[in-house]
C-alpha cells in the first residue's frame, strides 16, 4: 500500500486504457455504422434488421474456419447518436457484414480514457445577477453524464428543493446491483448502465458490481461538479470547507454508466451517448477521451454529432496529457474543455519562535497539532533520506530542502518528527492533495531566511492546518494546469483545440465513500464524502453546468451557439489583471493551444452579443473538405448529407494557422466568418485586432452593421505569416466591439507549428 | 510524546493538586474567616477594615524574625458567600491577627482538585413536553462555573437566539490577555479570573494566559454542557455527531476561571465563589474538589454555604478516585454528583469475508479505510508484543488476544499491519476516546469465532470506522462509571453522598482548539473543537443544567428544594428495566454509596410531589453536633447564628446507617424528616419501604395526608442493623406513593461499614 497508489486513482482509467485492439479468442466487438435509409421495409424496427443481419452473418460464416460453436452476440443497437450496432464477430463475419448493402463502416471496440468547490464562485455565479437567477439555477434543464456511475446516497443527489422531472424526459432509472430503482429522484432522475461491451472483450470475468452504482468515485464528483445540490458542510478533511454545490444546482442529472472496474469500451461508451440523447437530455457531459484515434473511430466524436443534430451540445475534456499536441476530443462539432487552476491556497501557516510567520501549503488531512516544537535544519538531515542522522531529532519539526516532497515524506514518517517544512517550488505539489505526514512545502524563495533562524539556539515553530484561504490576490489565477492536454488536436488541427478553459484543479465534489481518498503515513488509508481532485474531467463539468444554465436561459440555441457564447466571452487575463500564465511552461503566458479562447465566463456567456453558428451541413462541408473516404465520412454523419460544398473553414469562433517548421515559407490562410446579432435590435461592431507576433492579420470589413435582433454579417480574416518565428507558438485576436454597447466578441488568433497528424 | 500523554488531560488538575501545603519562603497564603458583625464603626467597607488589619499586623510583627521587607500583601476580600479575606502572612503574623477580635479562623491556602451530547436526549429532554418547554430552556437562568476558563470563540457560546441579559446581573466581563471583553454576549454573559493565590504561591513565575481564556479544556467543556448554545454539526472526529447544546441552553452563563496553568489554589477558588454570587448568578457549577480536607478547611464547603443562604444550589462533582470512601465535596449543603454512563456506543463494524458481522468498538479519529484485508491469527503474534513476528504479517488486520489494548496498539503502529482486532472486556477501555491506530476492540466472548474463521486460508474482513449507534439497548445504561469516586463522605459519612448520577462518560462538549485531543500513531496529535471526555466533572454540569432548568420553573425553591426533587425522582433502573450496574464492581447492582438515589430524572424533577426543606439554620443545627469547634463552625456559618439545637439529623433525602465492621453489635438509627407538599391540593401519601438486607426499617405514620399545598407533614424512619453481614454495602429505599396521584417520592436507604474519617 504504497504512496503511489493514491496518487493515481485520479488517472485510473487513463492507466487502464492504454492497450489498443483486444481480440477475442477469435472473434473482437465491433461497433458497425449502419445507413438505416436504406433498412428494408419488411423490418419492423432497426433492431429487427440489425438482428437479422448479425443472424444472416452467422449462416454466411458458418462453413468458414471460424469456430461456430460460440454465439454471434448483439451488444448493443444504436438509434439516435447514430444508427448501427455493436456486435461480437470475426474478421470474417465482419467481411461477410460488409457486402450488407447497408453497412457504412466497422471499427474494433477500443478502451476509453477518463480524466480527472469555490468554484462558482470564482466563476463569478452569484444569486444576485447573471446566469444563475437568469437560468433559475438550471432549472427544468436535464444534464446527461457519461462516466463511472454515480454514488445515489450522495447529498449532493438530494433533491431538495428540487423542481418536477420535466415531462420530456424518456429515460429510466435501471436497477442493478446494489442499486434500487428507487435510488432515483428529482435529482437524480435516470440511471442506465452499459457493459455488454466490456462483457464480450472478457467473457470470463464477473462484473464486480453490476449497476449503476460508482465504483470509481469518478463520476459521482463529475455529476456532482456539474448539477450537484447544495451540501452543507462539506471539506476534504476540513479544507475547502463550506456548502457544496454543482454549477447548475437546479438541474436535473441522468448518469450513465460505461466505466468498469472490468475495463471500458468503446461500444459501451457510444451505447450510453445515445442512449442519453434518446432520453431527451440537454447537455451531455463526457470527462473522458479516447487517444490516437481519428474522428470516424472515435466513438465520442460520432455519437456527438448525432447529438448535435438534436441541439444537444456534448461537453468532453482536453486530456491530461500535458503535452502539445496531445490533446483528445478534438471534435469539431463538440465543446473541449481544458483544466486550470483557481484563486484557493490550503495553507499551512508556519510561525517560528520569533514571530515571523510564513504561508505554506498543506492537505495534511487531519487537524493536527505542531505547536511550539523544536525547529531543526542540520546540513546532515536537510536532504532528509538519511534515516540515521533522522533518528537523533526527537519530536521536531525538520527542514528538508532536496524538493523531492514525497520522496523525504516517507522518510519523515518512519522518524520521531513531528512535522517537516519541506522547501519545494514544484507547481505539480499544489495540483494534488496527497499530504500523508505532517508538514507545509514553503516556496524556496524563503528557504535561507529559514535556515537562518533554524540554526539558532531554541529555534522553534508551530504549524497550523486546515487553512482554506480563498479569493487571495496572493495567488495568481486561474494558471493553466500543468497536466491539461495542449492542441493542436491530432484528430483535426485545423480547428483550434481546446476551446476553453475552465477550474479543474483541486475541485471540491463528492466522491465515493468506500474508497481511499488520503493517507496518513504509509499505513492508515482515509475516507472521505467530498474530495479534491484535478483533471480535465474535473474541468470538463464546469463548462457543461455552463452550458446547462445557457439552454435554460436560451433554449432555442444550437450547441454551437452554445459554444460560441462561451468562447466569445472567455476570459484571458486573471485575477491580477495581467494574461493568464501556464505552469507547465515555467508561468509564461498562456496560449490558445493552452486554454482555448481562455477561461469561462458563465455571466458573460448569457448575452454574447454575436453568435458564430453552425449547422450539421457546415460540419459535414469540413468533413468532406478532409482527407476521408465517403464511409468514413458517413461514420460520422450516417446518411442524408452530401459532399456538394466541401468547406475546411468552418464557421468557428477561433482561428489557427499552422506551419511546418521544416520548410520556412510564408503562409497565408483566409477565412469567412457570419455572425449572427443575439443582442440589442440596431446596432454596429467595430474590429479590433492583435496579430500574432511574426504575422499579420487583415480583416474587412472593419465594422458590421446590424439592423436588427438575428441578423447575420459576414466578414473575412486574413493571416498572413512570415515564416520566420520557427518553432513559436504566437498568439493574437480579434475583438468585435459594440460601438455604444456592452458587447465585446473576441476570438482568439494562433498561429502554432504543425504536429503529427495522422 | 506517548500516548499517556493524552490518556491524563482529563485529570490534569487532579495530578496538579496533590501536594498539600505550600511555603512561599518563610510566608504563606491564608485565607482568613471574619466576623464582620464586630467591624468598628470607622471603617465604611469590609475592605477598609481588611486591609486595616493586615497593615496593623505588619507594624505588630516587624521586630520579629519575619522578614519585613516582603511587602505583606492582601489577595482578596470575600463579602458575599462568607466575609473575610486571603493574605500572604508570616506565621507570626497569623498569630497576630488571631488576636484581632474579629477574626473567625485562617486556614492555610491549597491546591485544588478538577474532575472531567445525546445526554439530553438519554435523560428524556425533549422539546414537547417536561422540563425543557416549562422552563423555556432555561431562559433568564444565570449559571455561574467554577472552572479553567472559557474558549469565547467557540461556537457553543454564540448567543444566536438568546435572551437579554437579566437586569438582576451584577457581573462583568474582565479584558486581560488574549480576551477582550467585547468577548462576552448575550450567552456568555460574564467572565473574572481569580490568580493572586496562585501568583502569591510562586511569586517568580508568569502567568502563561493572564485572563479568562482557558488553557486546558476543561471548563470550556463543562461550561458549554451545562448551558452551551445548539451547534449543529459537532462532532468527536466523526463520533457522537450531531447539533450539540448544553442541559439547560437558553440559560447565561458566566465564567470564573481559577484554575490555572501554574497550579489552583483554594483562595483563588474562593474568590471566584463568592464572586459568582455577588455578580447574581442562580446556579453555581464547580467541577472540582478539595481532597482529605475538612468541611471548615474546605473552601467549596465555606463558599457553598454562603451560596445556599443567599438562594444558589453549588452543584459539584463527586471525583474521579473510583474507590469506597473516597468522594470529595461531601457538603451536606451542596449538591454530589456521581458519573454513569449512557446509550451510546462508538462502534466499529467488523465483517468478516464470510459475512459474520461483529459490533466492535472503536474511536480511532480518522474514517479509515480497512476493507477486504487479509485477517491474520498466529499464536506466535496472538499477544501482538513481538516486533519481528509482526513483521511478517504484510498489510493485514491483526487479532491480539492480551487484552492490554494500550500496549498491543503500540506495537501495531509501527508494524506493517493496516488494522488489528483486539480482544478484551477492560470496562476502562469503553470509558475513553483514546484509539490512535485502526482497530476495534471485540469482546472475549466472539474470540473463539473470529480465531476459527482467521486461522481458515484467505480469511479476510472489513471494519467500518465512525459508527455511533444512539439509544441502542444492546448497550445496559446508565451504569455506574468504574472512576466515579464513592461515598460514604470522609468529611461527614453521617449524610450519604453522593446525592444522585448524572452522564459523565464520553461526554461531547466544547474544547479549546490549540491542545492535543487524540493521536494518530505516536507522531500526530490531532486537534478537534469538540471532544469526548469522562469524569464526575463532566457529570456535575449536566446536574447543574437540570437545577437551572428547575430554578427556571420554580425560582422560589431554595437550594435544598431543587436538590430534594432532583434526588426524590431520580431512577434507580436502567434501559433493561433492571437495576443500575456498576462497572467498577463487576457489573453489580450499584449501590447508593456510588450513585446516590441514581440517575437524575430532569422532567420527573420538575413535578417531585413532595420536597425535604432544610434552611440554612438547619445546616447549622447538623454542624453544631458535630465535634467541631465553635470557630470551625463560624469559619463556615459565620456570626448570625447560634448552636441552641445541634441535631445530627438534617432533613436530607436519604438514609444512610454506617457500622463498624471490627466490633459487631446491633446499631438502631431513628430518623425524623418533614415533607412539603408541592403538588396538588388536597392528597395523600402512603409509605412502601424496601429493607437493606440484614436490617429491618419501620416507618411512623404509614400514610401522610396533606389538606393543601405547602402543607407540611413529618414521619419517623428507623433502622435496625441487626450486625451480622460485616463488610457488606446493603441498600434499600422508602418510597411515598400518592394515592391516587402521579407522584412517587423515593429515598435511597443505605447500610454500611463505617470508613476510616478525619
Amino acid at each position: 500500500m504504497e504512496l503511489i497508489e493514491h496518487l493515481t486513482f485520479l488517472f485510473l482509467v487513463t492507466l487502464l486504457s492504454c492497450h489498443a485492439t483486444l481480440v477475442l479468442g477469435d472473434r473482437s466487438s465491433y461497433i458497425v455504422h449502419m445507413d438505416k435509409t436504406l433498412m428494408p421495409k419488411v423490418f419492423p424496427t432497426h433492431i429487427h434488421w440489425y438482428s437479422f443481419t448479425i443472424n444472416s452473418l452467422k449462416l454466411m460464416t458458418t462453413n468458414s474456419f471460424d469456430d461456430h460453436r460460440k454465439p454471434l452476440r448483439l451488444l448493443y443497437t444504436y438509434d439516435t447518436a447514430f444508427h448501427g450496432f455493436s456486435a461480437v464477430m470475426s474478421k470474417g463475419e465482419l467481411e461477410a457484414l460488409k457486402k450488407n448493402p447497408g453497412f457504412v463502416s466497422a471499427y474494433i471496440d477500443r478502451s476509453v480514457t477518463v480524466d480527472t468547490t469555490h468554484t462558482f464562485e470564482f466563476l463569478s455565479l452569484n444569486p444576485y445577477t447573471g446566469l444563475w437567477p437568469a437560468s433559475e439555477y438550471g432549472k427544468d434543464v436535464i444534464v446527461g453524464v457519461i462516466d463511472t456511475g454515480v454514488w445515489p446516497e450522495s447529498p449532493s443527489y438530494s433533491d431538495d428543493g428540487m423542481s418536477e422531472i420535466p415531462s420530456r424526459w424518456k429515460g429510466t432509472c435501471e436497477a442493478g446491483q446494489e442499486f434500487n430503482s428507487s435510488l432515483c429522484n428529482k435529482k437524480l432522475i435516470g440511471v442506465r448502465y452499459f457493459n455488454k461491451g466490456v462483457i464480450a472483450e472478457n467473457p470470463n470475468i464477473t462484473i464486480s458490481m453490476n449497476s449503476g452504482r460508482d465504483t470509481k468515485g469518478h463520476g459521482t464528483h463529475t455529476s456532482s461538479t456539474v448539477a450537484g445540490n447544495y451540501v452543507v458542510g462539506a471539506s476534504f478533511f476540513g479544507y475547502a470547507a463550506g456548502t457544496a454545490r454543482g454549477i447548475a444546482p437546479r438541474a436535473h442529472v441522468a448518469m450513465y454508466k460505461v466505466i468498469w472496474d472490468e475495463g471500458s469500451y468503446a461500444s459501451d461508451v457510444l451505447a450510453g451517448i445515445d442512449q442519453a440523447v434518446a432520453d431527451g437530455v440537454d447537455v451531455i457531459s463526457i470527462s473522458m477521451g479516447f487517444n490516437d484515434v481519428a474522428l470516424y473511430e472515435d466513438p465520442i466524436a460520432i455519437a456527438s454529432f448525432g447529438a448535435m443534430e438534436k441541439g444537444v451540445l456534448v461537453s468532453s475534456s482536453a486530456g491530461n496529457a500535458g503535452s502539445i499536441g496531445s490533446l483528445h476530443n478534438g471534435i469539431p462539432w463538440a465543446l473541449t474543455v481544458a483544466a486550470g487552476s483557481i484563486d484557493r491556497v490550503f495553507a499551512g501557516g508556519l510561525t517560528l519562535g520569533n514571530g515571523e510567520k510564513f504561508s505554506g501549503w498543506t492537505t495534511f488531512p487531519a487537524p493536527a497539532l505542531v505547536k511550539d516544537l523544536p525547529l531543526i535544519y542540520r546540513k546532515n538531515i536537510s536532504y532528509c533520506n538519511d534515516t540515521e542522522a533522522l533518528s537523533t531529532i526527537g519530536y521536531s519539526i525538520v527542514i528538508c530542502e532536496k524538493g523531492s516532497v514525497y520522496g523525504e515524506m516517507r522518510f519523515i514518517a518512519n522518524s520521531s518528527a513531528a512535522a517537516a517544512v519541506y522547501i519545494s517550488d514544484d507547481a505539480y505539489l499544489f495540483e494534488f492533495s496527497d499530504f500523508p505526514n505532517p508538514g507545509v512545502i514553503v516556496s524556496t524563495k524563503h528557504a535561507q531566511k529559514l535556515i537562518d533562524y533554524a540554526t539558532k539556539s531554541h529555534a522553534s515553530a508551530t504549524i497550523h492546518f486546515q487553512q482554506t484561504v480563498v479569493g487571495a490576490t496572493r495567488v495568481r489565477a486561474p494558471v493553466v494546469a500543468s497536466y491539461t492536454s495542449r492542441g493542436p488536436a491530432p484528430s483535426h488541427p485545423g480547428i483550434l483545440k481546446p476551446d476553453l478553459m475552465a477550474p479543474g484543479t483541486l475541485v471540491v465534489a463528492s466522491w465515493i465513500p468506500n474508497t481511499s481518498t488520503s493517507f496518513i503515513g504509509s499505513n492508515i488509508a482515509l475516507t472521505s464524502d467530498f474530495v479534491l481532485a484535478s483533471g480535465t474531467s474535473m474541468a470538463c463539468p464546469h463548462a457543461s453546468g455552463v452550458a446547462a444554465l445557457l439552454k435554460g436561459v436560451h433554449p432555442e440555441w444550437s450547441p454551437a451557439a452554445i459554444r460560441s457564447a462561451m468562447m466569445t466571452t472567455a476570459g484571458h487575463l486573471d485575477n491580477t489583471r495581467g494574461h493568464i500564465r501556464d505552469s507547465f511552461f515555467n508561468y509564461e503566458i498562456a496560449t490558445p493551444l493552452a486554454m482555448g479562447a481562455g477561461q469561462v465566463d458563465p455571466n458573460r456567456a448569457a448575452d454574447p452579443g454575436l453568435i458564430y453558428d453552425a449547422t450539421a451541413q457546415d460540419y459535414v462541408n469540413l468533413l468532406c473538405s478532409m482527407n476521408y473516404t465517403k464511409n468514413q465520412i458517413r461514420t460520422i454523419t450516417r446518411s442524408g448529407y452530401t459532399c456538394t460544398d466541401p468547406n475546411p473553414d468552418l464557421n468557428y469562433p477561433s482561428f489557427v494557422t499552422l506551419y511546418n517548421e521544416n520548410t520556412k515559407y510564408d503562409v497565408v490562410q483566409e477565412f469567412n466568418r457570419t455572425v449572427t446579432n443575439v443582442g440589442g435590435e440596431e446596432t454596429s461592431y467595430e474590429v479590433r485586432v492583435k496579430a500574432p507576433r511574426g504575422s499579420k492579420v487583415t480583416v474587412a470589413p472593419a465594422v458590421l452593421r446590424f439592423g436588427k435582433k438575428y441578423e447575420k454579417q459576414s466578414y473575412s480574416l486574413r493571416i498572413a505569416y512570415a515564416g520566420n518565428t520557427s518553432g513559436v507558438v504566437a498568439s493574437g485576436e480579434i475583438i468585435w466591439v459594440e460601438e455604444n454597447g456592452v458587447h465585446k466578441v473576441r476570438s482568439p488568433i494562433v498561429v502554432a507549428p504543425m504536429i503529427p497528424v495522422w
